[in-house]
């Protein structure tokens, strides 16, 4: 006998700590899920309490809640069967966990085999391995349970579910977005369809957290491997799928334990229409992800308006169009802060930013109080050659006026380093580097020019000036000052920075690829002796598959060359 | 038969990532414990690359490195057997091992079982659990090698080497300091040793890296779990111990393999004085160890001088302190930055201070920059009343101005907020924050105060003036500001930080043991929301069971309450 099952992947949009907000969340897309007639309603991994919980999970106040807040919501779940992720206590033993929920009962429960501790990820600092893989039986259809990283294991629990029969595997994810992370999920998930001959169902959490953000893409996909449908990327979205499955009543006997839900598949009136998203451009991905991510680290964390510098240049240009479209015009304000030292062109270029975006903007020149600390200082520096300090002075004096702002005005203030600058240390700590949330801090330099003409592109007009594109860089500390002046090429510089951060690569193997020998010894010095500057930067959103912050943990104190 | 071996115990101070200085400092302490006729020497653990090397380990032509350096110090080491603590790369795999090295071979090695993962440990990120516990047969004595968190496992491989006829144990370690650690270990081995009926050689690593101190307080127990021999804390040392075993020269099959290492033990013509480092006090402990933690960080940083601002209250009084006992008094600048909130007598105290210290001072009033910036601001604060935003502009001048000495005379700048401060946010980004390294970052306030008595009663007279002892301390940022304005009296709040933060202890636990609802939840909802805060302040020495840092790893968006 043949049997249509109903499935609601729900790509929900947690927060960390919220187990009030996330269940109201969970008991919504249960009843959003109830209207398409689903059967079965799936949540990412460790939905109640967020991902990454980080050390919330040594307190034991923070575990118990755990418990009780999917004991609470499990008597509110009817008619449908939900798989909900929660932390799982189990002595003094906790594990990454899935529930199964049915008609106001909690049925069971799977525990996360596979725990990643690379990366960004720490779990093997929290949760014990699963040690019981097991099968659930829901009106006769096999399903098997993974979390996340059970799948990204060739030996995955999957294997043995489908042994022991299953027919589809559903997957509870927080797959943190990196560029072209996407389309690597699809290829494994896709892989282990066709290898297993199972149908598959993927949920991943969607948001952003910190420096992380999750970007969604839950699928499903036939045994053959086939992607049947697909659910928006960077935001929230419930996907309705449908598939046939060969129901025996009764359970055969296999290695794995079977639970069976009690439940019935429900009557359907309605049609799923699947859906497939679009593929879309690199550029459309990192770009919804910055949106996103800013969106969400401001939202989440009760603020409503953003003040950043706008100098003129690049950088600060598109993280204000990037705020501008994360949280809306009327949120962003702008600030130049002219010196001595900023051409008339990046002034004016500053300004008509601000009008292209519609934000408001405020001047506020720095000369006054930059002389009255040289003032202060005289004495002491008498005699003593101009250097980096007066050029950190003037980045400081920036970085206090939109600090005074922020205090005042409760605004938070985004910091508009790039990756390069923020690899090789071109940055003041306490200067450019002062503010809340740091939003371009892992896009190359190289990258924040294509996603500039690709921001004009897609508004269809100038929002970035072309001037401001196609103008040399330019940190306008001292006179005719040019990025060039101390680093090369940005197209080199990022091409060497991506070897040595993102691939580990040494000197001699960087070399190797063509790159002169200097230069290299030169950037990965500079790298290298800048980790305390990183060490004190703010959060910013991880788009490569290596950025700053708990991805790369290096020794400030580092004798290696 | 009995024979007598020698065993030296190199408790040696290596820097994370110093191939080169790590292996002379090795081949020293080999010449050392010839002078001494030991049979063996042993290092602390990862001696070779330093600890913990963390994401260095990431890079393949490390780990090649440290193989390297491992193959060509065992060509020099003659005449005596070496245990040296180094990766050892297996395929794709790495290990934390220690090598045994005799008459310029590499005889075996032996790889960690239990890796740490908690704390401020990351063992599980990189290496993998040795597979295979072993034995090895020096002249007929049988040792087992254990490394650090092996020995702290119920289970530790010691149990199994005893059982195949160990006669002692090696533990490799390099185990961080926190208050009391040093009686815990010392207990731990204990034990082993009587459970186990063996001798047991510790040696641990001594000095800092970042924010950890390691205290050495290597040691060497009798199979009665009495301590026969101890190093100096915080201090490098080659502790010299014998022991008398009786001797098979036909090795029994056992459980565990035995490599049998091709030497004889050396006829002795000297004697050997084993020698107990006396208690010392919990006091002399923390000062010692901040005193390390901050002289590693600067000199292994290739600064000189430091520069800290001096307010005339107690915390940058104590860590001015602390500098000078470090540094010595010619590498300590104070500064003192009035406004027209200092009293008289906290610029006195400072002044005093500075000449107690014999430290060349500054003064730099900060009046006339922060007009200059209020001025600056008029326009846009008009009408609004005066709030912290001016408060933390004064406190940004002054970090300003110690970043721009720092600048130009490369200075290290020390901060000198307090734990109890940082806990709660009583602190400026980017103003008091501001600088290199954070002395008493883990030192809650009411410990900054019985150590600077200890420094008094140390020194036989008035370091720290009185005054500023027994003066209610205040910010200073306001008319009549005092601390406790805004917060509960010092001894209440460390109080609860304690249970908050070291014991993880819930709103309603930390209530049930008498302290004030009200209170409570200000406090508690004070230190969530600062973690962003605290993301961006420089490192400081951990001293305490949990530390801010990779010690605490909090998410900043976070709405657990």
């Amino acid at each position: 006998m043949a049997e249509k099952m109903r499935i609601a992947l729900a790509q929900i949009n947690t927060i960390v700590g919220d187990f009030a907000g996330n269940s109201r969340k969970v008991l919504d897309y249960v009843e959003k899920a109830k209207v398409y007639q689903a059967d079965v309603i799936i949540f990412p991994e460790l939905t109640l309490c967020g991902y990454p919980p980080e050390d919330l999970l040594h307190k034991p106040k923070f575990i118990e809640d755990s418990g009780l807040c999917l004991e609470e919501l499990a008597r509110k779940i009817k008619d449908i069967t939900a798989i909900i992720g929660f932390v799982r206590q189990d002595g003094a033993d906790i594990y990454n966990s899935a529930a199964v929920v049915s008609n106001g009962n909690f049925c069971g429960f799977y525990d996360k085999m596979y725990l990643p501790n690379y990366s960004v990820f720490d779990e093997k600092r929290y949760f014990k391995s699963g040690k019981c893989n097991l099968l659930f039986d829901i009106c006769g259809i096999k399903a098997g349970i993974n979390i996340c990283e059970d799948i990204w294991h060739p030996d995955g629990p999957y294997k043995a579910q489908k042994e022991s029969g299953a027919q589809i595997i559903f997957n509870l994810s927080a797959s943190p977005y990196y560029v072209n992370k996407h389309r690597e999920r699809q290829c494994l998930i896709s892989n282990i369809a066709v290898k297993e001959r199972v149908h598959f169902a993927f949920v991943n959490l969607v948001g952003g957290q910190d420096e992380l953000v999750f970007d969604g893409a839950s699928s499903f996909f036939s045994p053959e491997g086939k992607i049947m449908s697909s659910a928006r990327q960077f935001q929230e979205d419930v996907l309705i799928v449908e598939a046939e499955f060969s129901v025996k009543n009764n359970v055969e006997k296999k290695n794995l334990e079977v639970i069976k839900i009690d439940t019935m598949l429900k009557e359907k009136t309605s049609k799923v229409e699947m859906k497939i998203e679009e593929e879309r451009s690199a550029e459309w991905e990192v770009y919804s992800a910055l949106t996103l991510g800013l969106k969400d680290y401001v939202v989440k964390n009760g603020f409503e308006k953003v003040v950043l510098g706008i100098s003129g240049g690049i950088d600060s240009a598109f993280a204000a169009a990037v705020a501008v479209d994360a949280l809306g015009r009327d949120n962003v304000i702008g600030v130049i802060m002219p010196s001595k030292y900023s051409s008339d062109q990046t002034q004016k270029d500053a300004k008509i930013l601000a009008d292209n975006l519609g934000i408001k903007s405020y001047c506020l020149p720095i000369g006054e109080v930059f002389n009255e600390y040289l003032d202060s200082l005289g004495n002491i520096f008498k005699g003593l050659k101009e250097n980096e300090t007066e050029e950190n002075l003037q980045a400081r004096v920036r970085g206090n006026f939109l600090m005074a702002l922020s205090n005042k005005f409760g605004w938070l203030v985004l910091t508009t380093g790039n990756k390069s600058e923020m690899s090789v240390g071109y940055c003041t700590l306490y200067g450019d580097m002062a503010g809340g949330f740091a939003v371009i801090k892992d896009v190359p330099k190289t990258l924040v020019y294509k996603l500039s003409n690709y921001v004009n592109n897609v508004k269809g007009k100038e929002v970035i000036p072309l001037s401001i594109l196609e103008r040399a860089p330019s940190a306008e500390l001292k006179f005719n000052q040019k990025d060039q002046d101390s680093l090369p090429e940005y197209e080199i510089l990022d091409a060497i920075l991506k070897e040595y951060i993102e691939n580990d690569k040494g000197l001699e193997q960087i070399i190797s690829l063509g790159f002169d020998r200097p230069l290299v010894t030169n950037i990965i010095s500079k790298v290298d002796r800048n980790e305390y500057k990183r060490r004190q930067a703010p959060p910013g959103i991880k788009i490569t598959e290596k950025a700053f912050g708990r991805d790369r943990r290096m020794p400030i104190v580092n004798k290696y060359r």
